[in-house]
């Protein structure tokens, strides 16, 4: 339930609150150069810290625990762990009795009975993300010809990212926003009809990231009102070039050769500093409450590099997946 | 490559222009009354036929040809086939030089050097989602105290769908549309957090619809403008019933118990009557072109019960899953 | 549940009694030739009719209903379908009342609620060994250096099978028998340590064909009485080539460039022409009873093609995934 | 590839001279008590140290660091580790050029081109069974009702096991030995015809322990030398006991409600103290050579609570696929 992937796969685990949270990679390939300081860059970019972003430091130092021997990757399952250092589990006590809105807080409960981890989401903490990062760090390294670029392109409505943020902090409510996604490089050919389309795999990823509500290839939901000889995208050359690119670089399922563009919506942050309702489990009432804990503004700004991990992550399993479409 | 489900598991096979098309699902339990019969009302829904749907009319008749017993499911795969009695593979001779513009015609010849079946798209012409479409019809009936509802609210920007569709008949030219899909009567505690969430397994399967360019859950889109405070739905009882449904009955990819709302975007028709360029394999020019063959000027009209028939599989998967949260 | 397989994944259906059983293979690879005729060879191989198999005579003629085109493999989920012909389903009215002992008469009663087609073991028969057999027709051409060979070494106990099967026959009582299989032809490195070990997915699927109760590589048994000094194979080559070859080719779940050899135990046939005891379910007595139907008395005779195919399904595979251990 | 189960499912990753090994448990069941002491006795029970086992004496102290909060399951990720404390890797390094006999050194270096870690095996050391014993005491606690017992009942070709490894070690020689395994209290129902037999799953997961060369269902290799009429099990009564217990438990890949009963040969310890030969890989001569290293002379002792951790795996897992046969 908690893994994905074909060839390469990986499964996340961990709590919020616990002793260390990690990923799994199985079927990352032999040979790959792997040090822990590869992981930094896009650690540094999920990070807590920025204005608009929880006051919540945690180290995130990666640690390498199998998989790597003399910095190369060995074919063996590849585990990546953070030690979980600086937690606060006091401040979580009160969800048992209130859920948070937009938390999974009420459908953890009644889902798993009260056995839940329920400090800081447990399981279903953001924080998670951290085991997708480390998996995305490898599938770039297992795509040295393709490019995947995520970018906040609008937050609150604004195109001016600095000031939606300064917004959010001075109206103190949280706040979403829209990140696009741009690859190049990809051959034709990646992904299936129906099922296995590159659509579905992205969708399939890209929704398992918190905070994700919408997503759109190409024109997207513009699409929609279009007519046909306007978005069908006229081929120039036995390349697969197209004189346009409504499609978003997938035709049928299947990458055509051009540049690969979605995009996704953020909703705001769950957390807000505003007071809120909700029903309180002990007292069986609605009840107004502040949201405690530590909290970004805008967690949209932090979707970006895990965007493009889980991109980069499937687009390295089609590869390999490709290389079977022959004998 | 084509298969989804984790116990109730849907494998598709077939081409357009082939023997017959089909089926196999897998996990189907026993026990469930299903006659042939009971597959017509959604394949009537799915026909070609109306004003703006291709004239090619398919009789479309489902055989069961395992797995049932007595008008009963055994609890063995299942299989639906469907034959293919009305094709005119001639009409899509040209394809092999002039790759279709929005079709999959390039990437698939390109993916499988020329090997595969290009008459009609192959495996990848729509006419494979009748076999959806069946296993929908079986989903639905392991759903009785759920209801599953698309409908096409929107076609090419308009709201008047009946106009909408006679204004592409008059200009000749193919339309797009918005599917709203709603689901009613689903537990607490359906999916779960990251790579199964219930957005990640509609995700995969809403994509796996040929036409398919955009899905929002809840608020979608228009999420990434509010603010926190205003997007969060407050808790108001122990039901989990909330006061507003922006997040569209999902939270942290889990089901809440409210209402599950999502929009999907299907780009216009690739084959448009109008004139297009393509690209020719042969003389390696660009030229213009007709596209020929029987096609649909609103393919938005067919895909809302294919939207119920995914949205139904993945949910009567999760319910079988839910039986296994506790021992 | 009736699908294995990675990359090159078969799912079989279809029941004795029913309208046609047939397999779907996923992940079939592009530009393979084949013709129905292709099948024919093996399934001649596992047909009734021999001294000592069943008078039943099913034409078993395969139809190629979808993956190939003009002759060839296009990618596409392959499906080959056998009809069922030369039914006679009132021989197997008498097992809803009297289960018959080593049969799934009885547990699939219990297992499926009575839901189960329990006509010549409906879903469980024999006969969907054709869908293996088709499958591993399609493996053996992914395998052109490899060459899978299983042969009868041994029925009743006795190395000369001409004697052992007229001595069932003029006995009337069913017997077993032993089928050793040898592959030639592997290169190193198929296979992994622990869950996907050569040794573990041919076990899988050697345990999935009906009347397998014993399965052992290489010395099998007989290494379990060995010292250590005895059963290594000193290693003699660049290549591999070891001076002995007890392992069976395979270290470490990991094929080792030598042959690799199996042995399979085969029950006799349950359904022996003997008189037997059984619970009937309508007088909840244990009665005396005849086996009514077709049956061989040693389905061993017809067990190597079958293994052949379930081996070169799996290696089919293992051939595909190591083309993803490197970048 | 280093992962098995459909809903109860297990990776296992780490390497013998790693930083830790591991197992990530998903779909395990919320509310199931487990404290780290839990895992003791069966991890005492493959521990090294009698007459026989390896003098390396690893502290083996099980970690859980996920999936489990106030000492209950909660129906996340279980991620159980164990740290490599007492690791000399300077005895391997001859590995490099001398892959020792019946050990997986020649292969993996071939799959991986020499990017494995050879050290103590790696990955795949039969220390990563720790990994699987540790998911057979959550799996155990999953079974209330049902028994998995594991015994050796021959080593060296001798029931007295004792004397055997007294042998031995007077000899200087490493044995093997048979396990075998009883399974009680199981309902009728578990498993399916075909891929997912009961056989298949256990073959799978037995076949994954390394040195195990064969395996065998109830009368095993001897059934295949009985007549159908001594070797059919006839049924007692309704609830599926039978006089015999030929089958082992299981029907038509299904458990019949009997005792289940398997045997499996181990190979002798590959690493003997007696002189061997071998190919340098620098030389490219063959050698004698003597294995250097702490090593079992008969790993067949360690094996029994493996066997029953990998049984004990597959039955919790069908028995959470159960629940799924109906709606």
């Amino acid at each position: 339930m908690n893994s994905f992937g074909n060839i390469f796969r990986t499964s996340i685990f961990g709590e919020s609150h616990g002793i260390l949270i990690g990923a799994v990679i199985d079927g990352c390939p032999a040979g790959i150069a792997l040090k822990e300081e590869d992981f930094l860059a896009d650690l540094e970019r999920r990070k807590a810290g920025a204005a608009g972003t929880t006051p919540r430091k945690e180290e995130d130092l990666p640690e390498i625990v199998s998989g790597v021997f003399n910095h190369t990757t060995t074919g063996a399952p590849l585990t990546v762990v953070f030690r979980n250092g600086n937690t606060k589990s006091a401040d979580y006590e009160k969800i048992k009795a209130t859920p948070r809105p937009g938390h999974a807080d009420f459908v953890l409960h009644q889902k798993f009975s009260g056995f839940n981890d329920y400090r800081g989401g447990g399981h279903s903490s953001g924080r998670l993300t951290l085991g997708l990062v480390a998996t995305g760090v490898i599938a770039k390294k297992m795509l040295p010809d393709v490019s995947v670029t995520a970018t906040l392109i609008e937050a609150g409505g604004n195109r001016d990212i600095e000031a939606a943020i300064q917004k959010a902090v001075d109206e103190q409510d949280s706040i979403g926003g829209i990140v696009e996604c741009r690859v190049q490089g990809l051959p034709v050919g990646l992904g299936e009809p129906f099922f296995n389309s590159v659509e579905s795999l992205i969708g399939h990823t890209i929704f398992s990231i918190p905070a994700i509500k919408g997503l759109e290839f190409g024109s997207g939901f513009s699409a929609a009102r279009m007519v046909g000889s306007e978005h069908n995208d006229a081929i120039a050359d036995a390349t697969g070039q197209t004189f346009t690119n409504h499609a978003g670089g997938i035709n049928g399922g299947i990458t055509n050769g051009n540049e690969m563009v979605f995009r996704v919506a953020v909703k705001p942050t769950s957390s807000t500093p505003k007071e809120q309702q909700t029903w309180n489990r002990e007292t069986n009432t609605v009840e107004s409450f502040h949201v405690k804990g530590r909290h970004d503004l805008c967690i949209a700004l932090r979707v970006p590099v895990v965007v493009e991990a889980v991109t980069a992550m499937v687009l390295a399993d089609l590869m390999l997946v490709r290389k079977t479409n022959f004998r």
